[in-house]
């Protein structure tokens, strides 16, 4: 293994210049503010954890973790989402705290593995936890201010999916009570969208006919609001049922917001994490093939953290949303440049000063000569140029 | 070792309620917006860099970098500060930019070891770089910077601390040319500011009297404007002198700044960074006995990354600032909630819409019947409490 070059940086490591990094902070700034609005508090969580507690617990498998070791050998994580984390401090440092609990987030997570396919090992995630109510009104909430968040993010044309983890595993319990591994390829087979790979996986199951036809009719699942009624029909099982009838009161909320138009029903959706267990959904934006924001129900994470509440939130992938879609782009002001040789400093740095005061950006500049000085008609780099003699 | 418990965070990590967030974030907002007004841009780069690279290049001791090994092998990083990711990105991604470079950051470091007393292993530094300018201007800038920054940051009475490094050199490596080690013991005297130990390692050399009162006189130069003529004066050496020169420069232009009052003159210092090489500083809180802002000249740093330029900055130590100073109050403003009933929810959600729309802060609440709502006299968690039936 060579040495890297002084310049280098990790693979998947990324420097943001200035240009990004005021886009970056004015969707950081636009979304949090937004979320607040709806009572979101702001919270911060260190870079490292015990893999042991939230290593652990999050949803990022195990070879995606960046470990490392503290003085006391004991083993850490770069935290891989921020969701486990937020667990944690709700289960400790907030645990007196009335629910339900509104959290939000702008924070860098780290994954190992993403280096590898030329992804970035470390980005950015602004998101939000509703933890302590299992209401179809929280759900509702949730995605309604996904829908707000992404607007605030400079989104302009988007859907957002909704799924539910109850609905599936129901049916595929319920059809293939013994069967894990089929479960495990047909979910797999939904994960990455590979409808043609779950219709031969299905064909060789050992089920019925009738079976096979409900397993085959989840694929229909995807539209709108009628989604509800044909789910209903298709699958009579009660986990089954009630799952729809959970998401069918999130549409109706959903109607309510007045953000209906953004949102459709996708029953095939599987999400992305292990730790959901209701309600899950995904933003897509019109100019990109992959999502821009991810959430869902995960009632059961926090008693692992010994608080057993319910708890449902989201995160935007705001590196997405950066590179990706052509949002927001923030306006910097030119500076003023105030030369100066030394007689005439004590001036230029008080009109400086006055300029900086009323909020102008003020770059000041000591010259030996008037040779060296630039004049106005050999820049436009700057607003105006002053010099004091 | 035992495994952490679900609740726990690893030792020197902290967890930021939302109280803190605000602060902190009011801290980062002020001083980054003070900057900007001075031309500084902001830059990010990323947590992890070569250990080769960037973790050689910076001032902190190897054993309290935190360490880990990507996928390939390769020793990386948590960076300890942003000097030396910044002189990076300066050599590479920003080597054709004309000089003067000017950049801000907001960021989180890491140091392993201060765990071990108690201290945070991971800590916030608002700061600045300015680069390819070796004059005085450019260290009355950043020093004049300082102070508009720790002003920014809430911090009223402060007094920045002036030491060259270029001084205290010249004197030593010419009183005591072949006596690395002498000079090591006198240094670490001055570094903790342990003088009478500095005093009895002098007594113990083998110079002449007079080399001694010189070496000693060093424990005089602590005070105003003053402490110019007194150091020209103390020693004739060629570097000593260049550099008090220098010093009396900056001072000059600090006046200018009208920045005087801030500042004093203290020739006992000696940085707390191998890589500084001229002007140094240190800014000192009233209610605080360790520095909120550190900064200074390192003219040899950028050549290791391939690019021979000067450069000076400063570093806010922000967790300092946070915790120590009674300074930024943000203001939360309290929530409006609207609670409403099955049929009530339309219009409830419109008028929470409405009021997010004119910035307000609203909690929505669903609620099953009459009995379970809120009264306003029952709280003053609220600035108004809506019901909609």
């Amino acid at each position: 293994m060579s040495k890297p070059k002084g310049f280098e940086k990790p693979i998947g490591a990324r420097d943001y210049l200035p240009y990004a990094v005021e886009r970056l902070r004015a969707i950081e700034r636009n979304v949090l503010m937004c979320m607040s609005r709806w009572g979101y508090s702001q919270i911060m969580t260190p870079t490292m954890e015990y893999y042991d507690t939230v290593g652990v617990a999050s949803s990022t498998s195990d070879q995606k973790l960046f470990k490392l070791l503290n003085n006391r050998g004991t083993t850490m994580v770069l935290r891989s989402d921020m969701t486990a984390p937020i667990a944690r401090v709700v289960s400790s440092l907030l645990k007196e705290e009335t629910l339900p609990i509104r959290l939000s987030y702008h924070a860098n997570v780290y994954r190992s593995i993403e280096e590898e396919a030329g992804k970035e090992a470390e980005f950015f995630q602004t998101g939000l936890e509703l933890v302590g109510d299992s209401s179809p009104e929280a759900d509702a909430e949730v995605v309604a201010l996904a829908v707000a968040s992404l607007q605030a993010a400079g989104v302009k044309t988007f859907k957002i999916a909704l799924g539910h983890v109850g609905f599936l595993n129901g049916i595929l319990e319920e059809a293939l009570p013994a069967q894990a591994d089929a479960r495990e390829v047909l979910k797999e087979g939904l994960l990455h969208r590979d409808y043609v790979g779950y219709r031969e996986a299905l064909s060789k199951l050992n089920i019925t006919a009738m079976q096979k036809e409900e397993l085959q009719g989840i694929l229909r699942l995807r539209g709108g609001k009628e989604i509800c009624k044909e789910a209903l029909e298709l699958s009579r099982r009660p986990l089954a049922q009630a799952s729809i009838q959970h998401l069918c009161k999130v549409w109706e909320a959903l109607e309510d917001y007045g953000v209906a138009d953004h949102v459709l029903i996708d029953l095939t959706m599987i999400g992305d994490f292990s730790y959901y267990t209701g309600l899950i959904f995904e933003g897509y934006a019109a100019e990109l093939g992959f999502p821009v924001c991810s959430g869902g129900r995960y009632d059961n994470l926090l008693q692992q953290f010994g608080r057993a509440v319910p708890a449902t939130g989201f995160a935007l992938k705001t590196n997405r949303i950066l590179d990706g879609v052509n949002g927001i782009h923030s306006e910097k002001p030119l500076p003023t440049l105030i030369q100066y040789m030394a007689s005439g400093r004590r001036k230029a740095l008080e009109i400086a000063s006055e300029l900086r005061g009323k909020g102008d950006v003020v770059i000041t500049r000591h010259v030996d000569g008037l040779d060296k000085i630039y004049e106005s008609d050999t820049s436009d780099l700057y607003k105006e140029i002053f010099i004091f003699e």
